[in-house]
């Protein structure tokens, strides 16, 4: 069996730590160095005291020195540092960001939301966008989707590559509290998330925006409108895409039902849910999965469709792998679970 | 002083205890009777517990003789069983409906929503509805609103009223679990609840939508069309309204920012926040209170509102009990506050 | 009327917080001056969004010149910090740290649990203990209990009192987060609380300690032992005190009702659940209450109590406004509230 | 590589729930009927969105024939219902009762604990107890324990094992609400649970305490005191066991860690916590993981031990499907794992 050595940089964070419990599971996989910025020289286990198999690792400092020499290195960093590292590192070396930085095809876009110089564009890890699998195989880079855009659009692309609605979408999505990292932010604070919503990145200025029309414009051919609220509600992990765009004249709910069914057929970490049910975000806690739903509402002549998932599963460090796998040339769905963690 | 009497029937449930709770506050209102359908014979403090005052009082059955002879009779009763009620209470009774029967104005809504014969029209509880307080001035009969349309309809009512949007609404709504009351159904434990989201009556067949197509009716002229999706979130309390619709050509931030600030001026239940900051639902937690912002998505043309209420509070028995100030003539305000218990 | 001027310093944190929102439903008080540290200059609506009436309120920096000159100054300061405030406030206000710099009546448990030099004793605000509001009538300084001990003590005082039990006691106290205050620590998290359950301050160790030993020795005329173990629970408020001791020879379940029944007859805020309920920390929230009951477990000869009560109200702000009013000579419930806001 | 079938009845709650997550993870298990009461005639998938693979398997009724012919049995079932299934079943069936049914030893505590006769008493499948494994190996019968008395015995045991403490148990347990199962009670719904803390069974009446008890005697010889309070805590899943006793003279906190580390060195689902760190619920959420530390209390003389468990992971199904290995000569560890899912 293929051994693979993998590093992981920002393992004390919660993408790091998403990745690492991912890859414990992985046959194919030695875990190499673990890095870290502020918290190297702890061992792991004070940080992420899930990960018993690794709590005694002591973390490195986040270099290219220490990274070096694995076949793929995983960035858990803060925008706008991956790219000095990947710089760095050969092109023996598979690097997967998770960060943000190399999402964007265009740098307008990227001056936009983000500001400053745009760092380029890698492949980009949404493996079920068409051609996608293509662009993986044998990539030495890959660009990591943010949550928001993986979910808004799987839930929304059959109905728009079928040809049911405007490109004229509304995305609304509630989340828990993790795809935030571990910012110490007071809105953050569990005293004031408790028993609360509240809508955050309100107005089209989410920077999550452009990357949804971006993969949109993919799967049409042009770009969409795309009004995106995130919304910051009461859990650690989840998404729940809740997106709407006007049905074009004709089309039914069958026709609704019809495209999901046969767009996700063959799609092993979505599963449209039988007719009736709609998604719940613990079905696919730590699951590299996404559960989706759709309908039309006749009066107000909207395709509805609801995508849940786990941020940083199959939003982060589940879909990092599947890409891993397939840029590897493994099974892609190699070490990955379909089953969520429920009640 | 005067001095009001007032019946709850339903007691028990959640609906019932915050009417409750509210008026132990209010400076005029003397408690009468309690009442009940399979609890009738226990006593109030085994269903609710932070109700210390009225801990002892034992539940009546719920029958127009308890009822009869208060000034007020507030009904937290299932839907379909207040007309028969209300019909044996004469009109020296201000009856104030917390449930749904006499809230539509259209006999096809109510059957196609909630099917059954429709009961009639009462005078709708919602005061910040244009001309609403004349209608609920000295009237022997209330239907207090659905939460869901208080929220939306306040949520979006000046952009509305302002002509900043065409009458093509899309509500996404987070709610807690109290919404539902006390049923006890398998989605609504704390098991499934807790670190969950998902969403429900999707694709326009929840009953609240009418209800808000009507509400807005009233404010354009037109009969809008409305998207209404529910979310089911980890909370007890509040309603996260997040309400879009397309902007008309021309309209500024600062239009929909104006019209916000000059539509509620007046408004003791209703806050706009200060530019910049987003409604959280804890901080109108008990709170007879309605916090909203606005602003627009420049580039999906998009004018986004979103508004924080308890559902149980100003959603539904602050709501009604501001409703009985005016029908009474009291100060609107009396007994009711605008601060929440956060965090 | 009388009208009390109060100031708050650190008015943006939780205990300022909860300390306003309990003054804005006093009758007799009339609110001054808002201070705060690294906040100063900001309103008071960025911190507190549930505090409508004082939104606009400007922060103003913590010194004794803006604190000078009103009746009552509450102090929501980092331990420590409060002595030097303090004195430079004269005889004629009223000052009320709701800190634990002048808790501890011992030198030496303040050096073992706070370290460096205790800076004194002041009239202890807890009015149910015995003999106490004598000390607190005509008091100028009052050091506000610390959550826990005001728990703790209140839960098991009438055992103890009644001799029912060995001075050997045992607190296990699940809590929600905001005891901890708008702390900036990872275990703080949303993130990391949601779901979670986990001890602190295990062993003895925890500050609140020796306060609830110095609280029950003067129940009882000898210092007990006291194990206390915090636990922080996925909830922004409460405390669910669970107190156990050696029931002594001869004590039955009836001579434990009956001590508490008696001990609490006649006290405002302590209200003894009738036979087979037990506390729930909502039935408190918000409000200035204990909600208790206790029994005897006849297998294990212990006596079992349990307290339920807001960290923040009946914990410190409730208990603080309850101690002002004896002080001021007030009627001891003005302004405060019994019912809790639930579900 | 063996293949073991394995029948699941009660398929569609909590337990059976998580018998089948952890089974779809077991190199060797092929899953055969599904069974359930009211349920029979749907679809898993209705009941356990989560578990995917299975979600088109229509449930059948619960009845020996249906589940005859496998080589592992699964109970989850309703207390009172396993001993009627198991008698059908003959003993070339391996028969694992996740009820309570025959966990018991004493007539006497099964009469007084739960009521009617005492079924019997079957192989305890709890490994780590002293020589429990080799009544384990080969067994036909399986009794799963308490997820409390699982808990609570590993939490407190190695310190009792020593000698370090007199037989005087404390127990405090904050869990989740799936201990309860998919019961429809008021007290389990999301609106009463959210926020709240609240105590149950108090006074040694819960049905766990005499299970604690008889494997504490089986460590120790004598029939320890237990005084046993379980907190209902606002999460899904999760106990926190929290666990106290007098230390025995001399008696340092050196001695009680040692005591620890040497007892669970080889335990492959027993991890101790480096000293400093306290066990939190979610590090073993979805884990066959205990997590536990202990400490000294030298002021109140106590030995404070707090072990973490996922009460249908460790202390139910995974637990189970541990004991199962044993039973049936597999490693103990196949298909388990013992990384939690956090944050």
């Amino acid at each position: 069996m293929t051994t693979i050595t993998a590093a992981v940089a920002g393992a004390s964070g919660y993408v790091g730590g998403e990745v690492l419990r991912t890859l414990l599971a992985h046959p194919n996989v030695e875990i190499g160095a673990l890095t870290a910025a502020s918290s190297a020289g702890s061992t792991l286990g004070e940080h992420q005291p899930h990960l018993v198999p690794l709590a005694d690792r002591v973390l490195e400092p986040t270099t290219a020195e220490v990274l070096a020499g694995h076949d793929v290195v995983f960035l858990g960093l803060p925008h706008g540092t991956s790219a000095a590292i990947a710089a760095q590192l050969g092109d023996d070396t598979l690097v997967i960001d998770c960060g943000a930085d190399f999402r964007l095809q265009s740098a307008d876009d990227w001056e936009t939301f983000y500001g400053g110089d745009h760092a380029g564009t890698w492949p980009y890890g949404l493996p079920e966008l068409p051609g996608q699998r293509d662009v993986l195989a044998g990539a030495k880079r890959i660009a990591v989707p943010g949550c928001f855009p993986t979910a808004s659009t799987l839930t929304i692309m059959p109905a728009l590559a079928a040809g049911l609605i405007a490109p004229d979408i509304t995305v609304v999505a509630p989340t828990g509290a993790s795809g935030a990292g571990k910012s110490l932010k007071p809105h953050l604070l569990g005293s004031e998330m408790m028993g609360q919503a509240s809508a955050y990145g309100v107005g089209g200025v989410h920077r999550h925006t452009p990357e949804i029309e971006q993969n949109l414009e993919l799967v049409s051919g042009t770009r969409p409108t795309v009004s995106f609220t995130p919304i910051l509600a009461p859990m650690s992990r989840g998404i729940l895409a809740t997106v709407s765009a006007p049905a074009l004249d004709g089309v039914t709910a069958e026709d609704v039902r019809a495209a999901y069914v046969k767009a996700y057929a063959d799609e092993p970490f979505i599963h449209v849910l039988p007719e009736g049910l709609w998604p719940q975000t613990k079905a696919v806690l730590g699951a590299n999965m996404l559960h989706v739903q759709a309908t039309l509402d006749p009066r107000a002549r909207k395709v509805i469709a609801i995508g849940a998932m786990d941020n940083l599963a199959k939003g982060t460090a589940g879909g990092a792998i599947q890409s891993m796998n397939i840029a590897l040339g493994l099974p892609e769905t190699t070490g990955l679970t379909t089953i969520g963690v429920a009640p």
